[in-house]
C-alpha cells in the first residue's frame, strides 16, 4: 500500500524522520534521562520505537494511557503527570502496579487521599514552578510528601512543568527563566526528598545543564508541529495529515482535511507551497503560492498541523511510511479517550 | 447514575433543552422542510430524537455518517452534502441504496465520474453561492446536471451553503445577503431542474421566506454552542462537557476538560460564573467571577464549548440527563471518524 492508496484524512508518519528525532533527543537525554510524554501521540506503536531507542520510563497524562502501555507491554516505569481524584480510575492503575512501576502525581490533600484510597504505592509531588495550573505551592511540597509517607507511600521525588516558558524565543532569556523555575523545584525537592526531579518539554529540553533536573518529559519532538518548529529546534516534521483535493477552482482548492482532524488551538495548519485560507469542519480552503501548480481534484495534499498532541488524538490510526511513500505499518492510536 | 457519578470529561445533554430546540426548529421547518445536519453531533441516538419529531431526511458530511444512520435504521433519505472522490467509500454508499434514498453532492466532472463509477443513482448539484469552498461555478451547474442525466443518474436538485453569512450579526444585512446568495442558487436551479433546493444552517435558518429554498440543512441548533449563542437565536444550550476540579489554588482552579475534549477553532470555552484563563491538552485554568465561590477539588464544572461540531467528534459517548441530573441514557457518538 502507498500513501496514495490511503483513505483520507489520514495521519502519516515518516519513519526515517521519526527515528532521526528520537535519536537526536536520545543523544542529549539517553535512557531514563528522558521520560517521553505519551500524550503527544497516544500510540503504543510509536512508544515501542522510543523503547527500542533505550527509553523505558514514560510520562502519561491519563490513567488510560498508562493502562494501555502496560497492556501493550511497552515500558516499565510510568508517571501519571496529572492530578486525578477519580478513585475508580486510580484503582485500575493500582491493579496494574504488579506489572509495572506506577507513580501518580499529587498536589493536594484531596489527590493524596484519592491515591491512598485506591491503593497507589508511589507518588510524585507536583510543584507549581510558575505555570498557573496544577502543582502545589512550593512551600507545601514537603508537608505533602510527609503526609504521603505517613500513609505508607513511597515519594519518588518532585515534578514541575514550566509550560509557560516553552515558547519564549530568546534562548538566553528562556534559559534564565527555566533556571529560576528549576531553582523553585530544587528547593521543593530538598523538602520532599526522593530520587527524581522531573520537568521539561520539547521547548526547553536542552536548558537543564546546571540544574538538579534528572529526567525530561518531552513528547512533541518525536513528530513535531508548526508551533514548535518556530523555535528552530533540531527536530524535523515527521507527521502529516494527508488529504485528497475534492474541489478545485480558479482561485482556490479544497482538501478533505478539516478542523475535526486537526488540533486548532494553535491556529490553522500549513500546506507547503500553498496559502491556507481557512478551515471548516471537513475542509481546508487553500491556494498555491508563486510557482506551485494549481492542485487538481484527486491530488494529495500534505497538511502540517499547528499542534501535534490534539491532532493525533482525533485519529484512530497512524500510517507509517518510508521515503518512497510505501506504508510499512498501521499503528493504532490506541491510547486516546479518557 | 447521576451527572456526579460520571467519569470526566463527559459530554452531557440536557434532554429537555434538546427537545425544546428540536421543537422550536420543527415549528419553523416541519418534517422534510428540515434536513438536519448529522455532522453537528455524529450521534444516531440524537438523530432518533429528530426522527421522532418528524424529520426523516438528513444531511451528512461523510459516507460513514450515512452508513451509520442506515445501519441504525434512523431516517430514510440521506444527502452527502460534501464532495467525495474515493470510489471505495462511494461504493459502500451505493451498496446502501437498497435500504435508503441516498443522494451525493457533486460539483465537478471528477466527482461526477467517481459517483458514476461507484454506481450512485442520485446526485445533487452543489453550487457555490459565495463561500470559497466546494460548489461549482453557478454557470456550470446546468451542464453538470445534464452530464449526470446522460449517465443515467437522477438529479434531485441543487444545494448551496452560504456558510460565509452564518455569523453576520445585523439581521437586515444578513437577510439581504442570504437572499442574494439564494438568488444565485435559484438561477442555477432553473438550469439544473429537480425538486430540491437545499441550503442554510443554524445561523440563517429563518431567512428563507421569499426564496425558492425548500429544505434547510441546520444541525448545531439542537445542542448549540457559545459561537451561535452570540446571534440571539431562540435555541438554548443543551450540551456541556462536564469536568472534575482536580486542583484549586487561591487565584485559580483547574478542571480536567482540556483542548483534547473541546473544539478550539472558535476559541476558548466558557464556564458560567467563571473566567476561563486558558486551555491545555487536559486542563482548563479558570477563576470565579464576583460572588461565585471558589471551586474545591472534586467539584464538577460545566464547560460550554465554543464550537459544538468538533467537540462532539472528540468524545465516544453522550450522557443524556434530566433536570435532576439523573442519567437517562448513554448515546454512543457512533458516526465519528472517516
Amino acid at each position: 500500500m502507498h500513501i496514495y492508496d490511503l483513505p483520507t484524512p489520514a495521519v502519516v508518519i515518516d519513519i526515517a524522520a521519526l527515528r532521526k528525532n528520537i535519536a537526536t533527543m536520545s543523544e542529549v537525554h539517553p535512557g531514563r534521562r528522558l521520560r517521553p510524554h505519551i500524550k503527544a501521540h497516544k500510540c503504543t506503536g510509536l512508544a515501542a520505537e522510543l523503547e527500542a531507542a533505550g527509553h523505558s520510563s514514560f510520562t502519561c497524562a491519563t490513567p488510560r494511557e498508562i493502562l494501555g502501555m502496560v497492556a501493550a507491554g511497552v515500558g516499565n516505569d510510568f508517571l501519571l503527570a496529572n492530578e486525578v481524584v477519580d478513585v475508580r480510575r486510580l484503582e485500575a492503575l493500582a491493579d496494574a502496579q504488579e506489572h509495572a512501576l506506577i507513580t501518580v502525581a499529587i498536589d493536594s490533600e484531596e489527590t493524596l487521599k484519592a491515591a491512598e484510597k485506591a491503593g497507589i504505592h508511589n507518588v510524585m509531588i507536583d510543584v507549581n514552578v510558575g505555570l498557573p495550573r496544577c502543582g502545589c505551592d512550593p512551600k507545601n511540597a514537603g508537608r505533602l510528601a510527609d503526609a504521603a509517607r505517613v500513609r505508607g507511600m513511597t515519594v519518588r521525588g518532585v515534578m514541575g512543568y514550566e509550560g509557560h516558558l516553552m515558547m519564549v524565543t530568546d534562548r538566553d532569556e528562556k534559559k534564565r527563566k527555566v533556571h529560576e523555575s528549576m531553582s523553585i523545584l530544587a528547593t521543593a525537592h530538598e523538602d520532599v526528598g526522593g530520587d527524581i526531579v522531573s520537568a521539561g518539554g520539547t521547548g526547553t529540553y536542552d536548558m537543564f545543564a546546571g540544574t538538579t533536573v534528572n529526567e525530561v518529559q518531552a513528547g512533541s519532538y518525536a513528530l513535531m508541529d508548526t508551533h514548535y518548529a518556530q523555535l528552530g529546534l533540531p527536530f524535523v516534521q515527521a507527521m502529516w495529515v494527508v488529504g485528497t483535493v475534492i474541489s478545485s477552482h480558479e482561485s482556490w482548492s479544497v482538501v478533505d482535511v478539516g478542523l475535526k482532524s486537526l488540533g486548532m488551538d494553535h491556529g490553522s495548519p500549513t500546506i507547503s507551497g500553498h496559502s491556507v485560507w481557512f478551515c471548516s469542519d471537513e475542509h481546508i480552503t487553500f491556494s498555491p503560492q508563486d510557482q506551485t501548480p494549481r492542485p487538481v481534484v484527486g491530488d494529495r495534499a500534505f497538511v502540517t498541523p499547528a499542534h501535534i498532541d490534539p491532532t493525533m488524538a482525533m485519529h484512530d490510526t497512524a500510517y507509517v511510511a518510508n521515503q518512497f511513500g510505501e506504508i510499512l505499518a498501521e499503528w493504532p492510536i490506541d491510547l486516546r479517550g479518557w
